[in-house]
Formats: structure tokens, sequence, C-alpha cells
């Protein structure tokens, strides 16, 4: 019998190592996979709203989900004033559990998990609605998660163009020198209003701002598909409201998004589309070249549920660290006696 | 600046060895300060109710709180079909995270843990509840949890004699011969009554039990204190209904404690008093000789937050390890950039 008291744990440089074996593209592909899966059964899965403390520099969240199978939660903060201390604005780490033992069957890191996920979802739902033949991606806010984006939709869309911006010109440079190797054609853009001329997708990932107009109504055409990444929590949105009174709505999680995402600037009744009843085949995803689509993704408990299940079955000998975590006395109901024969 | 990708982890072996360098018997007094403490300043903690997920074979719960400066959350599961395969019944680790930038500050192995602060909250509750001068206990149930209550006991409230009694006496035999180097005058007796016969306080904490009768009204003398360990969730309950009518009842949070401890007996507005209260000096304990007091411990999320204050405050070079958890990028917004540099 193997040893009960052991969890897998990756780290964060375990997590990098296994990244490139895999390779980002390959891996975002395959990851997409399992998360399109899950939401194929959305209707089998535990749904809890994430479970928040509240401070006055940030928030620790706690976002659990379960298939009846596998257990998953997340734990992930969002500090805003971290980068002053060097810190990141949001780390996140997360569990993997057998239901059956309600055993913890892996532990990791999860801040660079939660950007491949983030990806991988916005370009899975992009393929149900985004326009046919897309090729040119702007992406507005050149910051950590706009890499993965980028490679995301090359991987599971096609994206051959990318056209950046950000108010802050080195993050831009920053985005173009990382993904110089991946061979997109990449145009830096003085403004917003340059990069979406020609975009086919329009990918919104900006930070730290409160109630800001990424995108302006006149800056979006017909046919275009946003996909909206930033927008994640009360108070922060990208997009000018007349925008989403003309976009078809796609969302993961109603119940969250109405709180967290771009359509809290709407009323609580407008009316949204579940992304996995498109999925499902249950509701209709793009319909026509001049629909524009919005993705308002927030990010959802099982997302991070179906990363996490992809690692656990990328688990290999030397890739992970086997962390003692869980006490395995020799007999269940003595535990003191394990206490006291580790004295010896 | 120190490594901000690090967390520190505090493993099973660890722990043991940390727990034998401090000695079980102090650890439990200083960690008992710990309780005492977090329950003086009761009002300033986030008490939320634990989130479970519960499925045919168990339950997985996550049981979070903070006090505005750290944030504590323990994650436990309870499947009582788990020895079946050579697994505990109940598991358990924990995190301690600094509010003000939501990283964690340790990540702790608790069913240890666990074990140590439910026996030091039970005689730290015993100190305000249980008759002067008590100095002999029936424990009933000699199961996992035994030995740490019989060492709470003798170091926080002067316990010399020892009853025990459990239905399985290989149980009995494996708690007398753990406990027999530390001063106990213990007697192995043949039946329940036997074990309450002479005894000051009476600690219940039998498992696997539905609705069991552990003690039954006759057994219950004036003036004894109970201390009711092992009814612990829906169902699960080890006093006769009789017993709590005559008591004074203390509570950790009534708003759990009516659904898990002995009181879902009750009806729900039966009068209990809180703990805290009595140790803030708002309520009374014990009022006078006669009077028959129970604590009816189901478990709350501040002992598990002081637990993890405690060893937080343990940690020194040596005594546990540095898990790299946390993704650190030299530059914040260069997540990927880190993940590119780690090819090289």
């Amino acid at each position: 019998m193997k040893n009960l008291n052991i969890v897998p744990f990756v780290s964060v440089e375990q997590m990098m190592k296994i990244v490139l074996h895999i390779g980002v593209e390959r891996l975002l592909q395959d990851m997409a996979g399992y998360i399109e899966a899950d939401f194929l059964r959305w209707e089998s899965f535990d749904k809890t709203p994430r479970v928040a403390a509240h401070s006055k520099e940030g928030v620790i969240e706690l976002m659990p989900t379960s298939d009846g199978e596998y257990y998953g939660f997340k734990y992930v903060n969002g500090h805003p004033q971290n980068t002053r201390s060097g810190r990141q604005t949001v780390t996140a780490f997360g569990v993997l559990a057998d239901v059956a033992t309600g055993y913890p069957v892996l532990l990791s890191e999860m801040t660079i998990l939660t950007a491949l996920r983030t990806a991988a979802t916005s370009a899975m739902a992009a393929k149900y609605l985004a326009p046919e033949g897309a090729s040119t991606m702007a992406i507005i806010g050149n910051g950590a998660q706009s890499e993965f984006q980028a490679l995301a939709f090359k991987a599971i869309c096609g994206i051959k163009n990318l056209r950046l911006y950000d108010i802050d010109p080195v993050a831009t440079d920053k985005c173009a020198t990382n993904l110089a190797r991946y061979g997109f054609n990449i145009t830096n853009c003085p403004s917003a209003e340059a990069a979406v001329e020609g975009a086919d997708i329009i990918t919104t990932a900006t930070a730290d701002k409160q109630y800001a107009t990424i995108l302006s109504d006149n800056m979006v055409g017909a046919g275009v598909h946003i996909n909206a990444v930033g927008g994640d929590c009360p108070g922060k949105t990208e997009l000018h409201r007349d925008i989403l009174l003309r976009a078809d709505i796609f969302v993961e999680y109603p119940e969250q998004t109405r709180i967290e995402g771009e359509i809290q600037q709407l009323s609580p009744d407008h009316p949204v589309t579940e992304l996995w009843q498109v999925i499902a085949g249950h509701s209709r995803g793009r319909t026509g070249p001049r629909q524009i689509t919005l993705f308002d993704s927030v990010g959802f408990a099982i997302e991070d549920f179906s990363a996490l299940r992809y690692m656990h079955d990328q688990l290999a000998p030397g890739n992970h660290t086997a962390l003692d975590m869980l006490a395995d006395p020799d007999t269940p109901k003595d535990l003191f006696g394990m206490l006291l024969r580790a004295a010896g």
C-alpha cells in the first residue's frame, strides 16, 4: 500500500518545469479540453459562492467545488497595494481531494495555474463566440495575463496577428518581447483606438482600475468578439455600458458575474447566456457575422477544479514533491502512540 | 528581503518533533493560553459557519476565521468508513495568512494539531466549570483523543486520577499504556457506570455512534462537570436528554452547537451560555458545589486559529520546511517572463 501520509505538492519551480516540458501552447490546448469537458457536465457540480474575507487592504477567498468524485478548492488573495512591497497583487494555491476518502491528492501552486486556466477558458469560449476565421486580436492591458491570452488564442483559435496596447508602454514592450519567439505578427499600438482597428477579437485585461472605460462604444464595430478579462470584482469594470447593451453577453455563473463582472453595470435581470449552455448545445453562441459577442469573464471555481484535475493527471515521478501532510498512525485509534514512538 | 515565494510548512513528522521538544503537557498549557486569549477577544473575530461539502461517504469542510490581523482556515474531512482502508476517519491541514498582504505565513498538518487544540480547549473550559479541587476524571471512549484529554486536564486542571472505559477493552489498554509514564493513578473500569464512580469530571470522547447514550441520567451526580467531546455532528450525540435538562450548558458558538452538539436534542431556544462570555467575566461559570456543568464541545474555527497562531510562534530554523508555493517574478507584471527564464 502506498504511503497514506503523502500529498503530492507542485511548487512554483516545478509548475514552471511541467509547463515548459509540455509546452505552453499544447498545455493550454489540453487544459481547455478539461475545462470544456467540465463545462459540458456543469450540472453535476456543487456550485457555492466564494467565501470571502474582506479587509481594508484586500480580500482572501476560498473557492470550493466538487463533481462528486473530486473536491477542489482554491485559496486566492487580492491585495492591490502588494506591489509596493514587491509582492504579487494576486497569489493562489489549491487542493484537489478524493471525495470518497476526503484525502487530498494534490496541493499545487496556483498563481501560474490560474493564469493558464484563465487564458484557456477565454480561448475555449471564443471557439463558440468569435467570428469565423478570426485571425487578429487586440490585447488592451499587457500585464501578467496578456501573454497567456495571446498563446491560448493562437493554440485554440488560430490567432496570428496581435495588436497590443497598454497605458504603460513598458508593459507592451515586455509582452511583445516575451512573445517574440512564438511566430505572431505583433503591432505595438499608440492607443486603445489604434489597437482595435481591424481586430476580430478584443481582449481587455487591465488591472487596478475602478470603473475604467477601456473600450468606449464607438470603438466596437459589428461582428467583433470581446473577451473581457480584467473586470472581475465589484467596482472594477472595463467596458462602457453602451457596449453591453449592443452585445450578446455570455457568462460563467450569472450569480457571481452580476456582482463581479461587466454586467454589474446593468439591471439584475438583463438577459445573459451561460457559457456552459452554449457548449452543451442548449443555447446558441454566435449566430451571425455582424453580432457583437461578449464573454464577461470573472473566473469560476469549476475552472480551477479543471486546472487542478489536469495537473493531477500530469503528476509523474520527479515532477513534484511528496509532502508528509496526513497523520497515518499504525492503528487509526492510536494517534498518541504514534507521537510517543516518534520519540524513540 | 526574505524570499517572498516561501511558505513555512510543518509536516506530521515535524509536528511530532515540535510537540516532543516542547513537551506535550507544557504545549497543551501554552496552547490553552492562546485559545483563552482568543476567546477573551471573541468579538474581534469574523465568524462564518463552516463550508461543508457532503457526499454519501462523508464530509469535507473548510473552516475559516480572521481577527483582522491574521486569517486562518482548516481543511478537515470526516469519513467513518476510512478505517476499512487503513485511513484516518478525520484528517486535517490548515493555513495561517497575513491579512495585510494575503500571503500565507504557515501551512501545517492539523490532524495532531486538532487533537491538541481540542484537549486544550476542554481543559481551559474546565478551569471555569469543574468543581473546585477536582482530582479524578472518568474518560469514556479511549480512542485517539483520550490521551490528549488526560494530559490537558493534568497540566491545566491538576487531574491526578483517571478512570477509563471503552466498549473495546483494547482501546482502554492502549490508553493506559500510552499514559503509563505520566504519573496518573489509572483505573481500567468494566463499565461506564463503574468509570464515573467518584469522578469530579466526566469526559465522553466516543466515536462512530449515532445518537448513543454513553451517559444515562442516573450516572450523573450533583457537582459533576461533563466534558462532552464526542458528540460533534448532526445525528451524533452521547448524553441522555435528561442530563442536559439538569445541567448548565456551556458552548463555543451556539449557532453551530445547536446543529452539531448534544443540544441538538433540545429545543432551539433552550438557554445556553457562551464560554467566551464566562472567560470575559460577562457570565458566570460554576456557581456552586452541587451544580452540574456541561461543556458541549464541537470544535470551532477560532480554536484552530489559536492553534495555528501558536504553531506559527514556534517556527524556528530547522523545525519546518520551506515550500516554494508563491510565484514571485522579478517584476510583478512579468509572470510569463519568469516562466520563460526558467527554461534558460
